[in-house]
């Protein structure tokens, strides 16, 4: 059993409060607190996996804090607070300062307050470098704004921010800027669907397409490739923290001239009706069935 | 640097936002979004720390879920949602399907949702069956009911449900109740002040003092004791998950007859206006002294 299958297993089984708008599945969990959409979401980062030995203690703890918040930027929301849990070999006191003192220098930098949590000893025969940090991210969004996977069109055009691929060697899952400021103007005004590639181009695309019960036809010559990566790395690499998101062809001139971020902005490809929950090329080829399994981090 | 020592260097170092009412230092942060006071907690269970290897998986999966509920219990709040986090040799998927099958099923019982999350490997080089569950869970509290370490006074008697020391012999740190429907009722109408016992009773009224600024006197001689446990274990062994708290002494007879719950109710000393900061015993003896670093789980 893999990360997916255990993923597929557990999903349906978790029910939620009627306040749950939209439970596991999305980038975020929507629950309606005080006439308030309020986004949750959790992840990790895990020593051997997701940073090599010889990664600053520093980028492992922003690294932990921009993944959760590129999740909220892929909703159309704003980070609010965040809980974070650790299990590692603490007496390395200096390793673990310098790993708090960035996480809270992120956190101020990004408006969030890290509210609570938990440190742990981690098991004594795990080697004496090995650590889990999760932190959860709380946050909130105007419910005009909210994204959702689900909320694909067909004719819509799919369009990117920044480029794909090679994400480990160019230290980008160390170093990228996620994608808040970008999320929020386009939440809303230009789209209503949307989410961030972390496990791979085709993989998230093709949660789209089931979440949405529509096809994706992606115009593979025209994704834009981060340097050293190549077509098929930008396809399945995973860790772009990019936002992927799809907009009415009309609009896309309009969004264009406002566009004023770094990053750049490129269409991709568009949704079909065609395919429902499939990812093929312009060629016809399917995509979904050459990425069965997405991004598969460091060491699996 | 131990845990304490950490977690000492950390917290007063995380800046809160306007609305984040109660940071960390108490069981649960407290945060207003949209006119509610929400709870916030994180907390988790890692192999070889917080249980053995022979314990059943979804013994794990309850006793996570239980120690974030008895955190929102402490604050007089009731549970509504959580965010799972969990790093392991996920090839066993028997293992994990029982853990997630165990922690849905008590999840549901306490109307808990379990909203997102994350699945990781662990890292290769740890041993097969390590593995780090984070939990982090979201409650709510009414304003009236809000319970803080910092509301002690002196004067004030202590009290606690059911029996302290002895936790991990007895299986007690797996199979307790969350004093959830007790803490609803004492919170607001008998105290302002409740915490959970788990890192060892001299060391949560410790944090009790110390958030008052007052003092403890215990008369351990009325401690309840778990089976096969002494005074001494109770005072310092931790995962007791039970509620201590305080009560104005003429509020103690109705207490006692509006009591209606299977755990038993002890009074175990008063609050102080000398010794502020410490817990000293019924003899003058400093308790504080004895018991610098609390409970220590399993390996540490």
């Amino acid at each position: 059993m893999n990360e997916l299958e255990l993923i597929e297993y557990i999903t349906p089984r978790l029910r939620q409060n009627p306040d749950t708008l939209i439970g596991p599945g999305d980038d975020c969990a929507v629950v309606k607190v005080g006439g308030v959409l309020q986004l949750l979401a959790a992840d990790q980062v895990v020593s051997g996996i997701h940073y090599t030995p010889d990664t600053p203690p520093s980028k492992i703890a922003k690294k932990l804090l921009k993944r959760n918040l590129s999740d909220i930027a892929a909703m159309g929301g704003e980070p609010f607070c965040a809980l974070l849990t650790l299990a590692g070999n603490i007496s390395d006191g200096q390793w673990f300062m310098e790993f708090f003192d960035a996480l809270q220098g992120a956190a101020e930098r990004y408006g969030v307050s890290i509210s609570g949590g938990d440190v742990s000893s981690i098991c004594p025969e795990c080697p004496p470098d090995s650590m889990v940090a999760s932190l959860s991210i709380i946050g909130s969004v105007e419910e005009h704004k909210l994204c959702l996977r689900r909320n694909a069109k067909p004719g819509q055009l799919i369009m990117t921010t920044g480029c794909f691929g090679n994400s480990f060697s160019s230290q980008h899952h160390l170093d990228f800027e996620p994608r808040l400021r970008e999320g929020l103007f386009l939440a809303g005004e230009f789209t209503r669907c949307m989410m961030d590639v972390s496990d791979g181009l085709v993989l998230d695309l093709q949660r789209i397409a089931r979440a949405s019960g529509v096809g994706v036809e992606l115009n593979t010559a025209t994704i834009p490739l981060r340097d050293g990566a190549s077509t098929a790395d930008a396809l399945s690499d995973g860790e772009d923290y990019e936002l992927v998101f799809t907009v009415n062809e009309e609009l896309v001139p309009e969004l264009y001239s406002c566009w004023s971020f770094e990053a750049s902005l490129n269409c991709i490809g568009k949704i079909t009706s065609a395919h429902s929950g499939l990812v093929f090329d312009q060629n016809g080829v399917n995509l979904s069935e050459k990425s069965k399994t997405g991004f598969k981090h460091l060491s699996e």
